[in-house]
């Protein structure tokens, strides 16, 4: 299946918006979790509650790939078991790769072996540094989908990204319509874009017009408020991807049943986005 | 150390401007290396000849990861012993991850705990696409290097890397301010440019001075021309780095003798550079 219908499907038949951010770092996990278990054991276990508790709210599954990789070998087979128990139990539920990389040529071939034959995702996040060589690769297979970052949450994201080009707009202006009128040849490739810059969030809906998937990040401890994607949400509502990871993964800290806890920020998360989704602009 | 200090003593003491990129992607390893070995055997036994037939001209050894990760753990075992081995016996020489990532904030410290700690690394090379948040984490540790890619060697490099600002600068030409200008506080940082862009590499030698490293890639089967490299060295005619990958390791293929003809290849590679480093501009 193209990857795109699949994330499409997902949004337009959950009533959610709630890409769930699994970056199950093992030195935050729960210590009734890690007794007696190996780092890819309690990482797995971890991951194995964490989708019981949210997979009905998940459209999408996003994973950091350096909280796996900062734990070695064990860290990643923690990644691979939890993805293998995603595709085997939850095939629909389209699983991303935020991988903040950009790569070409053989380095991009080898790549996408590591992360979509290997690892199993179906969809990676790349920037646009190195312009279209980045996705070619990538775009070739259909079950394949790209996230360009856009314009990111961080304090420095402006450096570059807002910087004032010769012909009046800003570059993450030119990198969303690049995407959105170059790069989206078979429709596989969406776009990335911080809540916490809502200006800009705005402004590339307006690029990449209602029918394209926006992925936002950043809403809660990173700062961005939940108000300010009104009227974002683009065709009937569905095409837009909330992302929450610490808010959700780790909401089960100090509560007497921690994943619970986990269920319910997660269920709370997509009644809210609901509510901003539903109203008119 | 600081690693910026290792890496200039290096090109100042070994009379070599050579980069060799360790870039052992399994399927290429030549089957008398492979046979009767597991994949991390293998790519360890193969580095293990590439470094005897390399180490007296490598001023560093550049790794794009994506080779390495594309085999899996096997993968990143051979690579890590790879890394232990060359710090047992070669301390002297600098490690570059070639990695064309960036990340931030959590993330970039799960990245140094893999990436520095986990393989050894003593230097990361990042996109600058999500501003100074992305080298900050690195630079706060002496030991730890980072290398922005300033203006790549890919045909559609220019895409976003040439675009115009308002104020008349290319974009490339701007990253290349912003680190020598503000970025560079302890030292530790350099650039990337590549050899396949010859004007871009001019212009981003005259923006970041004489004094701070180059590296420079896409010599030879990319279609970079050696002698575009006049005038370009930089202080003492030591501060050029320049990187062969493919032209240097697969150099064995089709030989009596694979090792040999390596280390001829890296060799002569030594020597083509030295001529042109001496000649005046």
């Amino acid at each position: 299946m193209k990857f795109i219908k699949k994330l499409t499907n997902r949004l337009d038949t959950l009533n959610s918006h709630v890409c769930v951010g699994l970056d199950s770092r093992y030195d935050r996990i729960p210590e009734f979790i890690k007794k007696g278990k190996t780092v890819s054991e309690a990482i797995f276990s971890f991951n194995k509650e964490l989708i019981a508790a949210t997979h009905h709210v998940a459209v999408a599954y996003k994973t950091t790939l350096t909280f796996y990789n900062a734990f070695g070998d064990e860290g990643r087979e923690g990644l691979r078991k939890t993805n293998h128990y995603l595709k085997a139990n939850y095939p629909e539920i389209p699983l991303l790769a935020d991988y903040k990389t950009s790569d070409m040529g053989e380095s991009a071939k080898m790549m996408k072996k590591d992360i979509f034959d290997g690892l199993l995702f179906d969809c990676i996040m790349m920037t646009p540094w190195f312009g279209e060589d980045t996705i070619k690769e990538f775009l070739k297979d259909d079950a394949c989908g790209v996230a360009i970052y856009v314009h990111d949450t961080n304090p420095t994201a402006s450096e570059f990204q807002d910087i004032e080009l010769k012909d009046g707009r800003r570059l993450y202006e030119a990198v969303a319509e690049k995407v959105a009128k170059s790069w989206n040849n078979n429709g596989n490739i969406f776009v990335e874009a911080g809540a916490t810059y809502p200006t800009q969030l705005q402004r590339t809906r307006e690029i990449v017009g209602e029918d394209m998937v926006i992925l936002t990040v950043g809403i809660g401890p990173q700062g961005g408020d939940i108000k300010n994607l009104r009227g974002l949400f683009g065709k009937n509502g569905k095409r837009l991807l909330v992302n929450g990871s610490r808010s959700i993964i780790f909401a089960g800290e100090g509560k007497k049943d921690y994943f619970q806890g986990v269920k319910d920020a997660a269920e709370q998360f997509r009644q809210d986005l609901s509510a901003i989704a539903e109203l008119a602009i």
